[in-house]
């Protein structure tokens, strides 16, 4: 290879996806705005949300091609919750080929940080295989958000992704995952699909001990976003409504 | 009480203390700034640190009080190395005085997110107890950011803290938290006092197996930062050094 490769920037999404639209520079700093209008070549979790994006993007400040003109390919989607993705052989270079000709490459995700409870690790650490360098961009981490405004342990956590599906098998899941916050002393944060955010909440509220705290953020970074953050007996005194539309974390401390 | 409580802010700052200052629009949204620069009430890590950063926004938009009028409180500091703090009673409620009489109040610490990885999330706890609402504002997390540029597991993960400093105590947190990783495939995140760096980046080289992946994150956000990602073996391969006066974040995946 005679030319240097370009560099991986990893460009952080705001988090209004399916809500109303928050301003752009109300969550992403001008570095990150300004890297995303500079750069031609994306790999990207959706394209069509991509575009619609960088479309807001533009409308801040010019970008460096018209939008028709950029190179958007989409990441190959690994299976939603958790454990090792049975993606079939893809072919890393080939998605990294801007940056080994000595491009700039985006990453980007649909809502917050690529690769953070999102695709696109793989394609991280093929950069790394590949020497290309790798730089990600301040923006919202929704989990960030959830874990600073639960009050819960910040100084020990960990993110669970999703949980099961199934009742029985969900509940012990939680109790399994509360015995281990407390064991450790670990705040523990799980996402669910918004449709079945009421369904998360009801299962937290009556598996979980009376004692633990349990914290929902809802609209993190949007207007009428809330976090409630209570033990697990004033939940069940007061019950709350969740939005089925908006993405909501759940944190937990025994 | 007659008067509606006012809100907690969680006021995100930048990642470059102790370094060569980086431009804060970089790092930080509009709205973030624009929230810092309007409130008069402060609940802070270090009122010096505190002050320079407030000095640094009103360079980029008028604070809505000088700098002297403002009302700047410190937190009382938790131990570090994680475990219960053992903090003597803390009067919360007088630290949380201005929002219970309707002022909005500012949670701010030294680098990042307030209340991850950084004091704090007592103060949030105590406020929700309070009926007051806590909003967090976007910015740099340096772990999720580490962990994004890592191509490591985002799926699951968990953020341990320090590590012990003792040798021995030090190996055996590492080879148990390595069979977790496997275990449960999840990416484990530390952190170290910079001066530490390159003692817990040798001791992650030696005792991880050659398989594990591992990654060092330094200086994120700043000119020249970088994340080097590659297995064991390869680092056992070419050494790196790390700089010690700058954070790193180590991630490693079994």
């Amino acid at each position: 290879m005679s030319t240097p490769p370009g560099t991986l920037w990893l460009v952080p999404a705001p988090l209004d996806l399916g809500a109303t639209e928050a301003p752009l520079d109300s969550v992403l700093p001008q570095a990150a705005l300004a890297r995303a209008a500079s750069l031609q070549h994306w790999v990207v979790e959706d394209a069509k949300s991509a575009r619609a994006l960088l479309k807001r993007v533009g409308q801040l400040m010019p970008l460096a091609q018209p939008l028709q003109a950029l190179q958007i390919v989409e990441l190959p989607r690994p299976p939603k919750g958790g454990g090792r993705p049975a993606v079939p052989a893809i072919d890393w270079p080939a998605l990294l080929a801007p940056a080994l000709h000595g491009h700039d490459l985006g990453l980007l995700s649909e809502a917050g940080l690529p690769a953070v409870a999102d695709p696109g690790s793989a394609l991280v650490a093929a950069a790394h295989d590949a020497g290309i360098p790798v730089q990600p961009l301040s923006g919202p981490s929704s989990l960030m958000l959830a874990l600073a405004a639960s009050g819960l342990n910040g100084q020990s956590f960990a993110f669970v992704g999703y949980l099961p599906q199934d009742g029985p098998a969900r509940a012990a899941r939680i109790q399994a995952l509360e015995t281990l916050s407390r064991q450790q002393r670990q705040t523990q944060i799980a996402i669910e699909t918004p449709y079945r955010n009421a369904a998360l909440l009801q299962a937290l509220v009556q598996v979980l001990q009376p004692a633990t705290r349990l914290s929902v953020s809802c609209g993190l970074t949007l207007d009428g976003g809330f976090t409630h953050s209570a033990p697990v007996s004033a939940w069940r005194r007061a019950p709350r409504a969740l939005p089925d539309k908006l993405p909501a974390v759940f944190c937990w401390l025994a």
